[in-house]
């Protein structure tokens, strides 16, 4: 283990948290340390949980968990991505000379809602560094949840069980309550209408991978801008950067809320809204496309469908789209990126999955090893 | 592999197996053969289960399988509790140099319902020893079981593809069943309303581990003493040592059955009922705290709820524990202890559900390399 | 990396593709090049699929998939097989110097629908061989698929995450289009009615492995011939060698169809159809003996009845079967064989499911790294 390992200091968040005010003014990605010495902690840990509020600002200093896009600054995100890059060529490596850097160590992977996407890209990144997995595909269902248990003891069975803990869950704030009972590391795999904090990452990193560059970036953002938790993060996390351009582009029963542009404001980053995907494609270096989320319509199937074929990424954007530009999406897609956009270089989602993968290498290592 | 390991002899069980009595009178915890060598011995074993079953009592010797509590003798627990102790350090240093003991093994874990914590803690146990894992989370929905194939015939399929089989089955029996018919060997991880025999194990190390002795202990067993499989293994483990005194606490509707007070008194165990709690605490070593369990109430919903609230672990219980005394839980739990019990040094529920994973790390050496 | 691994040059297949003519006039299972070299590939892959079909009859020249039973010829079934009777080697030798052959390499099974004995035995294989596993026990369910994605985009993510994919999938042909858009090679671990190749491959490896040779083989095919898919590939496969003979003793409403005895009788294999199980019995060196699948009755549970018991294995068969024969079954099996024949060395159905480990080690070891 890497004992002197970098001390990466985050900046207080910029943003109020989202269900706890329970958080240390600085964050770190120093790594934990050896299971043998955590048992105290998780005491005290649990009896703070039960004293009054206003007593624990400054008391419990939770280091090393991955729970929200905010709790990044431009140094912490420039030191992950630089490790997610050199995470390529250990991905690379795997076949001839396999990483042992994360040998010896084991992840949970507590998912109470299924997400097979972002379970595999995390398991296959602890196995990529030679680490090991512990699984539980629908806890929600599977678990002693489903007798009673709280998340927080079966955060303190699971965590003498594994050294980090990769929660996904349905209810928002899962993921601090999670981290502020662990002493071992959590990261946030989506906590329901929450943060999905990885995702995030991965949507910047993948700009700044694909464009060279993130000061300066003219950002489309398409489609569902009022419940797509990945747009919400991405424009907190953009907003980081310099000289920024945001333009949202989505039916009206969608759009972006007034907190995103309050926010945007107050950083000052410039943003418009237009109804013209056409020409903010031919404006941007990234568009930014989502689904429209069939769920969130209720029976009002009649709008679902009116919203769903509004603003289509089909080969007509591909004509005004910079060559340089990129078309991400989260994924999954249904038809809002048409499949004969696919072949064309400029489609980075596929990449964008992939860096998804290098990101979480990262996180892994950064929180159990250090640099 | 350890050719000479040490054969642990386990003495003849006390009581009249569960299921069967097709049982040697002698168990051992010898590791098993290579994998070449298993095939004849199958269609033997097979055969031997068509035949009449008194001619079998001496004609299959069935060696080392985790089948039920009572197998053990204080020798064979105490050897285990050895072994368990000195994984403690294995587990410790699995981040420097991660352990090798069980490199190339493969354990299957066949879950018919059901059961995280138990499932997660077996394969961290195996993990930490360098070992591999086959996961199977719910056979019953998901196998050919439900096609109509037999436990059997389902063991002798899944033998092949691995060295250990950890079981989890809903039918009293299953696991001697699964015994009989592999040749590599089988764990039961509860068996219905059967056996848990390594929640048994576990509970009765971490007496040994927070109090330092077994002998002359004074255990309070509380709340759902009729249907706890948990405290019913308990007693009859508890009862191999010498000077043990037990107190009964639990609502009228769930207590202590006959059949293990007999038990008792043919051990010479004192044992006594009492519903104060407060003054069993006072002078206990050890109060085992249970769950009542709402699904055998049916639509007695009153008698549960009234059952549920009688006898409560807290503040007040802590003010007359003495000092040196623990609460334990086979966990889940819900409100019968208070959280504002966890931060009290005395609360070991969570320590002994660490303890699962080194009595699950023991038996799976023993079983597979030896000692 | 084996860099110079052995082309093994498989035969145009013999019949018409099930679902598709996309097919290059030559497989191969040659291993695929490092991840890092995949990306442009991926996107060729897609745009081709979009182009009309008669132009890609030579274009998408796709290697190291292993899709259905017809794709190997006679020196591709032999190369298997004896990399599968090698590995008999390597399990043996797992515990004390466990193989590194697949050490980095990471497998994805991507089951949609359960198979617990198939993708045990698959995950048991890589293993085995010292490869690690990305599971997914019901991906229909659990995935993005629920959102409706297309297999590709599951495919085209899933391929970021892993260096091979094994896919169960509820569709005819389902494993065809997960080749034609991966660019790392992809097992098909059964695709509804359509082709289980791997299963297929075994049964003719048990043949193999129990008699000693294929040429000249009598082969009684029994149960249910109509929807049994094993029996179906079994038939195709061993056509493929000489002077063969296939009995089929079915219930009338379960007979094998015509297009297995036109395709029998354009490669010039004899068969004969018989209700004399008895007689067949006492000629055949095999008896393969299958399931009657009652949900293919639906309402007539009579007629399943009817079909179900009447040709039953059971000692009055092994009393005619010759002594060097074998009895076969794909399992799970119900009472069509009955218990006591499992003791007779000539049950060769659990060997058979080992053989399936043997099988599945080969073809993973021939597709990552070659011979």
């Amino acid at each position: 283990m890497a004992a002197a390992a970098a001390r990466t200091a985050l900046a207080r968040p910029h943003l109020p948290l989202p269900s706890s005010t329970r958080r240390s003014s600085r964050l770190s990605l120093t790594p934990f340390s050896a299971p043998g010495l955590r048992v105290g902690g998780a005491a005290t840990s649990i009896s703070a949980a039960a004293a009054p509020l206003q007593q624990q600002q400054a008391t419990t200093p939770r280091l090393g968990d991955v729970i929200e896009a905010q709790q990044f600054d431009r140094d912490a995100l420039n030191e992950i991505f630089e490790v997610a890059r050199e995470m390529e060529a250990v991905e690379r490596g795997s076949h001839g000379a396999p990483s042992r850097v994360l040998e010896g160590y084991l992840m949970a992977t507590l998912f109470y809602e299924p997400s097979t996407r972002t379970r595999l890209s995390f398991e296959a990144a602890m196995r990529r560094l030679g680490g090991e997995v512990l699984t539980t595909e629908n806890a929600r269902e599977f678990s002693s949840a489903a007798k009673g248990e709280t998340l927080e003891d079966t955060i303190r069975t699971v965590e003498g069980y594994s050294d980090i803990i990769v929660l996904r869950h349905f209810e928002s704030g899962a993921a601090r309550r999670a981290a502020d009972t662990a002493n071992i590391p959590v990261i946030n795999a989506g906590d329901g209408p929450g943060q999905h904090p990885t995702q995030a990452l991965l949507d910047v990193y993948t700009i700044k991978r694909e464009i060279g560059t993130l000061d300066g970036i003219k950002l489309g953002l398409v489609g569902d801008l009022a419940n797509g938790r990945t747009v919400r993060s991405l424009a907190y996390l953009i907003a980081k950067y310099q000289n920024i351009k945001i333009y949202f582009v989505s039916p009206d029963v969608v759009k972006m809320k007034d907190d995103i542009k309050d926010y945007l404001n107050s950083q000052g980053v410039a943003w418009e809204e237009s109804s013209d995907l056409l020409e903010v494609a031919s404006k941007c270096d990234v568009i930014y496309q989502t689904r429209i989320q069939k769920e969130r319509f209720g029976e009002r199937i009649d709008l679902y469908e009116a919203a769903r074929g509004k603003y289509i990424v089909d080969k007509k954007v591909l004509g005004v789209l910079p060559k340089h530009a990129v078309i991400m999406h989260p994924l999954p897609r249904l038809d809002e990126i048409t499949v004969d956009v696919d072949s064309d270089p400029r489609a980075a989602y596929f990449r964008q999955a992939k860096n998804g993968l290098y990101i979480r290498m990262a996180l892994l290592k950064l929180l159990l090893v250090g640099h």
